[in-house]
């Protein structure tokens, strides 16, 4: 226990009167340490005349601030140098019954000292995935950045939700500085509007729902119970979020329709006019389309310009899921696969995933200057958007929003632009597009190895064959045995804790690979110990 | 510019070509101090031969290291020690127009020194407002929860998502740990599901969508648009993002059908039943209630056990709103406040409201043994969710959400229930309602301070009435002068910094303060002061 003894609490403001007595509790069981003693006061009835029944624990500022100073440190040696490391293990698995034990999950009546909750921000920390580490290339997120981890801190323990200025008045600005100037990056002359979202997937919703409101405003009223029947259109690839959304909106699974892709992942235009045709025929009424600028697998880009021409001619809201290849736009080097993203509608793009922004920080970004999210989203509720107040209430963002309380995310993003610029973000995107070209030549090179396809982004995906199969013909069996190579590779990675790399099936293709170099930490070398270890783990199979 | 010069990185990794020449850059346009000069390589073109065109500015990690541990001084300095200390102002108030010129928001192409961004830190913290202090009474949060604190930097540096075990194991396993506690502490006998969601709006929307998979699950693939009319059943001092979830999910605001209130702002049973059977008349279709256990404005509790008899009845799903209110449950004196909690469907209950946790802390709990959550909001995306994994993939939960992308928000409650154990946050609910006591006593007996109820959690809302309106008879006139009192003073209060506390308008009645005491810093000086202060500013109106 660290909210301590009972006391008068700080003389000079000491007036909340202590009636309890001072008694020596047991500490809760299974706690081992004897240091997990606590003091608590005994209750006692008070008159109503000032004095009253308080069990004060009031709050020890100083062990409070010892505590987290040692926290910090624990922070810095785990989190941030050891989780870094590249001698370090990546991952120290265990299953999730050992991890149960290891960790002693069971909330009690008595708490613990302070010794035991350290132990227990260390064995945290240790038990988890390091995904700062350089060999950590799983999902779309990697590495770590040291500006916006602060900026993350500071978020969290200044402890603000967005809705008003009156109570994030800094937050507040940052948010607005980074959605104007993505705003300009995107190349949007005349100005938008924006908002910071937990997560890609809510960004792809707020797309879907101000293209409906576009449409129909009166849905918000009245729902979707007499409307016609409502069709989003997206490539085969795009993310699940939109199916997702399409569920949780109203509009249900079934009225996404997919678009087939091309060789390499991407929407064909004239299968999307195929499909809104064929929407139009069935009476149903095609309202958006999502276009996917970085697919999750094979880092395809939906070709912008002409999906535009489509979406004008058919009056078709255009949503950009540019979460994962929205940085490419940094890059003058790259920007071209996001040709034509100054036409569109909306835009929703994650500084988190190849940015290296903290999670989360994903933006929403509208083409709009009409107040759109604000008619769409807002609620008006009197408790928290008072229109009396002194200040200019239109900085009271909130109610743009489908969520109350809102982490600051953007700052993140602001902390770390301002510390690298713009020129620094570029250079980023550059190296780890070319640390991709290097990987996929790498394979090119490989016995054994096999490219998907040819990389366009940073998604480097391929296929693995063990020495067994390397000399079999290309026939429905090799696919099928080597569809059982990824997982055992994957498994072996993971208990050996070498790296940890993704892999998946798309469509017909058996398991492959999907490498994704993101962090500037990482070196050609971990690309190349990437290949070994894959071979040195699956050569056998 | 922190990440630095061109050279080989790490020598003993150092395979990592570096073919630009080095060259001082010009500081971006607007960067003040003369360290912020760059060191920037000039690109090569290299052959594809394993050298490769990089401006490599690789990570140096002490350079990183040193300056996060800079940062954590200033965090524990400026928004830990001085953001708590009543002395000290609670906001240093300039408007949108003052702040963005003494925060220099702009972003550019050149990255700024380390000193600067240290300073930028020391200012976002300066100018936020400090919801740690004392005298912050402006929200529904409030206070320094060192663990949660703790365990949320731990989350931030740790840097994963909830979607699968194989990436966030440790966060997996803690958020299953608490959501069985919560559910155990609700007296949910059989058990149950849940899932933490950015904030109690998002909780509350699923359950309308829970609510309305159960009710037929055929929406989620085909949509609203042949289904009967849905109704919502809510009070009309409910949370408004019910409103904002029907709008979103298809329903319609005007679905959403108000139940009038009680003289303290609960739901009237009987009323409920007359809009439930007025809305069957109507040919829609009820088919879920929530009751709010502690509204945001008058912390009213819904009566849960009468609603019960009626959804059951009804065959309506029950979902609570509890977000401010669950916090009763800890404590023996107040859980009679949500009797009849075991009998409902589904729970939203925010442990970073009264309980303190770090912003954002939101647990959504579902009476639901079949797997509603995962049926309801799964999509199988199979490069995240693969089932030829080598663990149990039941612990992959993240195709429960409706995010991807998700925080391991469940850490930072699990952490400070560890080392406060039960009792301590019993005690701290216990104090935070026997301090409201006390203000609502103080107020009764202060002349020009009116309760505009008896409080029975924990907000206290009153007016003021300045000397000049304390002999007016009661009148619409005088109503309407009370009206304009709270803003003045609210606006007087941030001026001057001294103490921050809420105040609105519900339905007929005039503006009026809304005080919440929450964390066991404030003492009972603090509320006197609140009173005073009131007085000091208003009394001139």
């Amino acid at each position: 226990m660290i909210l301590m003894p009972q006391k008068e609490f700080e003389v000079n403001r000491g007036i909340v009167e202590i009636s309890g007595k001072i008694k020596k509790l047991e500490a809760g069981q299974g706690v081992k340490s004897s240091e997990s003693q606590a003091l608590v006061a005994e209750p006692e009835k008070c008159s109503p005349a000032g004095s009253f029944d308080v069990n004060s624990s009031t709050a020890d500022e100083q062990v409070a601030e010892s505590f987290i100073r040692q926290a910090m440190e624990i922070i810095v040696d785990e989190a941030v140098k050891k989780a870094t490391n590249v001698q370090e293990k990546v991952c120290e698995w265990h299953s999730p019954e050992q991890l149960k034990k290891l960790l002693d999950l069971e909330l009690r009546d008595g708490g613990e000292a302070e010794s035991e909750i350290l132990q227990r921000c260390r064995d945290a920390i240790r038990y988890s995935v390091k995904t700062s580490h350089p060999r950590f290339f799983n999902q779309l997120y990697a590495g770590m950045e040291p500006y916006s981890m602060v900026a993350s801190f500071i978020a969290e323990a200044v402890k603000t939700n967005l809705y008003t200025y009156e109570v994030a008045p800094v937050f507040t600005l940052m948010e607005d500085a980074v959605l104007r100037k993505m705003i300009k990056v995107i190349g949007w002359e005349e100005g938008g509007d924006g908002i910071f979202n937990p997560g890609g997937s809510l960004s792809n919703m707020y797309a879907v729902n101000l293209a409906r409101y576009r449409y129909c405003p009166d849905f918000k009223e009245v729902g979707m119970f007499s409307a016609p029947r409502l069709v989003i259109l997206t490539s085969q690839e795009c993310h699940y979020s939109i199916s997702k959304g399409a569920a949780l909106m109203g509009i249900g699974t079934k009225n996404v329709y997919t678009v087939p892709t091309d060789e390499r992942g991407r929407m064909i235009p004239s299968a999307l006019e195929e499909k809104i045709m064929l929407a139009k025929s069935e009476g149903a009424v095609p309202f958006m389309v999502n276009a996917t600028a970085g697919t999750t697998v094979l880092g395809a880009f939906d070709p912008i310009d002409e999906i535009a021409d489509i979406c004008e001619k058919h009056n078709l809201w255009l949503h950009v899921d540019a979460c994962w290849g929205g940085a490419a736009i940094m890059s003058k080097k790259h920007k071209h696969l996001l040709k034509g993203i100054h036409r569109v509608d909306s835009v929703a793009w994650n500084p988190h995933k190849m940015l290296m922004a903290s999670l989360q920080c994903s933006a929403f970004l509208v083409r709009d200057k009409t107040s759109l999210l604000q008619h769409c989203h807002s609620a008006r509720a009197s408790y928290l958007f008072q229109q009396d107040k002194f200040y200019d209430v239109s900085y009271d963002t909130g109610d743009k929003s489908v969520q109350c309380s809102r982490k600051p995310d953007a700052f993140k993003f602001w902390l770390m632009w301002k510390a690298l610029g713009s020129r620094e973000l570029e250079q980023r995107v550059d190296r780890a597009l070319a640390m991709a070209r290097y990987l996929a030549e790498e394979i090119k090179k490989r016995e054994g190895f096999r490219l998907v396809l040819e990389p366009e982004y940073a998604n480097v995906c391929f296929w693995y064959l063990p020495p067994s199969m390397r000399n079999l013909p290309e026939s429905p069996e090799l696919w099928k045995k080597l569809h059982t190579v990824a997982p055992v590779v994957k498994q072996r990675m993971m208990k050996k804790g070498s790296m940890m790399v993704g892999y998946q099936p798309l469509g017909e293709k058996a398991n492959f690979f999907r490498m994704v170099v993101i962090s500037p930490q990482v070196s050609r070398q971990d690309l190349d110990f990437v290949l070994n270890e894959i071979h040195n783990l699956g050569k056998d199979l």
